[in-house]
């Protein structure tokens, strides 16, 4: 294309649209068999890519498909951590897998814009329905589904579903207070709660003063405990101080807890609240009836948010959010401008999704999850889910039988949250710990994150990535035992502290 | 796959990788072949799609691809409204490209989360880099590029951007007056500006009375008149209310109107409000010298959003957003969790882009912009604006010819507002026009939306989508001709009113 004269530059011509695409899969396809050989975190400096192209302006002329992905294998791949390394065990796993990659490309290609019903219609009616299939899949109340008066909704993002929901409580709130009360409104987490609720809750006004993380404890697993919900809403009342929202979590980002909706639920109730579950992470766990109890109470819940982008083999980004009176979102939400003044709104028959979320635009994401569970099945989905905590199982006994190490969080799913154990005192334990993490990811073999609670370093192996196998474990675990051994004989040896 | 027992399920085996993201491509490329033929705008009927599959559970095998896609063809198809048909002139244009597309499956393929810079640092370090290529592109000051201590983020969406800037700005604001003032902040747009701006300022806590919406008419072209800015804001102050944020648009959704950033620019630095300005429709235009006059008076800006997902040729979704100081946005939505705590951060060298948007997550954008940029160049990219500009013209041209037909705002971009003169009374002639636009879009032959002015109807015809060719314009006025004359022929013939 690089030749043609300026009045046939064509952006889409369909026959160069096949082609350059079709060399970009063979692209991704050899990074995929290649992505194992990759360190895992990168090992670039600060402004590494600024350097390698000093000329910082944009090209006048066009470049071709080559030199460009040449770029990205020499100037790009370099300065990636790989996600879909099967030795990345950090943060969280983010799957990739074929099905949603179709979903994606069908999304970015067909480039529909479905802000309302009309502007296209399957677009709203393919993601009312998927979400009434996961919905089911979870086996969330019927309350909560689009046939039985509630409804379900595509984010972007776990922060995004929070933002909504709060807004939407917000709103509910002040309506009945008057908008001068937005100072005394209180949102309510603990302190294992992922940070986006205190971030969501300054983001839709709430005073930052009003922001409560309960502490938790090793004595309810980390889990909110209700008698120190209750406390701190009625200390809260006591000043002046009004309850809105309360966050529970299925599986914390940093140790993997789960509140019990039953015994929150039950809080919330009595202070009349808003609850919200984040089932952000381990959420897709309960499609399996092994798992299903973590929901147990959730019909005592008024919204609910899992991430299909982390453990449901949906490429990012992938957030389904529920809620049982979709009715507040809207009221909180909602616009309605001339513009997208149309008959099917009128009617009322429709959703009109612009009204459940921050955007306007929004993509037709539904194609995505629709397509890893019509191509997957929810037969492979579970299989999936299983397989994957049968290797955080295998992880977790390979620590408890090294007696040099211990598991420090009970593990629930497929977090394993562990450690040297201290030998002289616990801050000689956690420098000991955090020397071994760090040691464990500047090989490039492996990469994993931290936490700390109660002042104790917890190295925290995140398992499930798409090509993860059991050799990965067993590499890991060696690795591990390896840069043990080295930091261990050289404390005990030299007897040298850090 | 679908025989493959359970233990073997590899959903990103690469071999099938490839061979169905082929089948895919081939799919889209068919539909890109076809999409001339579809009608326009969906012909369905609310709930068509759950009347087609009313065994609404997720299927427990997997189906294979050739199912799927048969049904997307059958089902799916005939309930898009099809924003990349050349006959879609409605609401703005959503280019696609192959370039683009080159650069979404490469964020999803590679599937990174960049958050943090450690996280991946190429994601942010090219993001960094495209956002100066681009600033610079649109001539923006030096303040607002990265080398020059400002700096630009790609959000999702101008909401996203407008929420995050107006988040900065209220935290500026309450540091100093105190977090209870937030009850007394007043943000301004016009009643042209899109209702995004209404839509964040309620999201951040903003009190709904406190939002202005200054009236705008054919005096100024549908631009904010400066004096009438500073009227209402001394109106404010009087009764002791703040002003906060005021917002200016080049190129506004409905009649494609531009306010003056010099005027307007002087009256926020009197008021010391935050002076944003949403370009998302038009801003693609300020790379072509001609159109760069818009953007006079930007270095009296705060920030600047503009949507590569509208005209440049980028698929949903893209919003550049660029700040002369991102210490504000970072001091409102940073939060720094133990799990995060890296060298990179703590260094203070790197950009944490999670500190600049709304959610932790986020993809690796920057590459899809980037291809865009690289494959197609500065020149073409500046031949693809003017050419629509160049049809823009022809379509107008046509109007303006037709004695029956006004050009209702002076056309600046490639958005024309029109309509049938009004022959007995403005009501009637509005009642006329609707009708004629009913027509032309239930024919699914053309897609155009409208605007309602001074209670005036007019018709909104968007030119720029990628497959638009003159051909279609000559097209569209034959069609709008036919269905005039047939409205008009009914009309003076039988003297039925509607």
């Amino acid at each position: 294309m690089d030749s043609l004269p300026k009045d046939l530059f064509n952006p889409l011509d369909t026959e160069n649209f096949v082609d350059e695409s079709s060399r970009v899969l063979e692209f991704i396809a050899d990074y995929y068999k290649n992505v194992e050989n990759y360190p895992v975190q990168s090992q670039v400096k600060a402004g590494y890519l600024q350097k390698l192209s000093p000329n910082n302006s944009a090209p006048y002329f066009p470049e071709s498909l080559e030199t460009i992905l040449g770029d990205i294998q020499t100037n790009i791949l370099p300065g990636l951590t790989h996600w879909q390394s099967p030795n990345f065990f950090a943060y969280f796993q983010a799957n990739a897998s074929t099905a949603a990659f179709l979903g994606e490309m069908l999304c970015t290609g067909l480039n529909v814009v479905g802000f309302n019903w009309i502007s296209s219609p399957a677009a709203t009616e393919l993601e009312a329905i998927v979400m009434d299939w996961m919905g089911k899949m979870l086996k969330l109340p019927q309350s909560f589904l689009f046939s039985g008066g509630g409804g379900g909704v595509l984010h972007s993002s776990t922060c995004e579903a929070i933002v909504c929901t709060l807004a939407a409580a917000r709103d509910m709130a002040l309506n009945e207070l008057g908008a001068d009360k937005i100072t005394k409104l209180v949102v309510y987490g603990s302190d294992q709660t992922h940070f986006t609720l205190q971030k969501a809750s300054k983001l839709v006004g709430i005073n930052p003063n009003n922001f409560r993380a309960i502490k938790t404890s090793t004595l309810t697993g980390f889990a909110l405990a209700p008698d120190d919900v209750r406390a701190t809403m009625e200390a809260d009342l006591a000043s002046g101080l009004v309850p809105l929202f309360l966050c529970a979590t299925i599986g914390t980002t940093a140790l993997g807890a789960v509140d019990s909706l039953e015994e929150i639920g039950q809080v919330a109730k009595d202070y009349k609240v808003w609850f919200h579950v984040d089932a952000a992470y381990a959420g897709s766990a309960c499609i399996c009836p092994e798992f299903r109890q973590y929901l147990n109470g959730i019909e005592l819940v008024d919204s609910i948010s899992m991430n299909p982008h982390k453990w449901f083999l949906t490429n990012m980004d992938c957030c389904c959010l529920w809620v049982k009176n979709p009715s507040t979102l809207v009221d909180s939400l909602s616009t309605s401008p001339e513009i997208l003044r149309n008959k099917a709104t009128e009617s009322k028959k429709v959703v009109d999704y612009k009204d459940w979320q921050i955007a306007l635009s929004r993509r037709f994401r539904a194609l995505k999850l629709w397509l890893v569970i019509r191509r997957y099945g929810v037969a492979n989905l579970m299989e999936h889910i299983r397989s994957d905590i049968k290797l955080a199982k295998k992880f977790e006994g390979l620590v408890v039988e090294d007696e040099r190490f211990e598991v420090v969080v009970p593990r629930k799913f497929v977090l394993v949250c562990f450690r040297l154990k201290p030998r002289r005192s616990e801050e000689d334990g956690s420098k000991l710990n955090w020397k071994l993490l760090e040691e464990v990811n500047s090989s490039g073999k492996a990469f994993m994150t931290h936490a700390v609670v109660d002042r104790t370093f917890l190295i925290c192996c995140a398992i499930g990535g798409t090509f993860t196998e059991e050799r990965h474990i067993d590499g890991l675990w060696k690795l591990i035992q390896e840069k043990a051994a080295d930091l261990l004989l050289f404390k005990n040896g030299c007897n040298i502290e850090e």
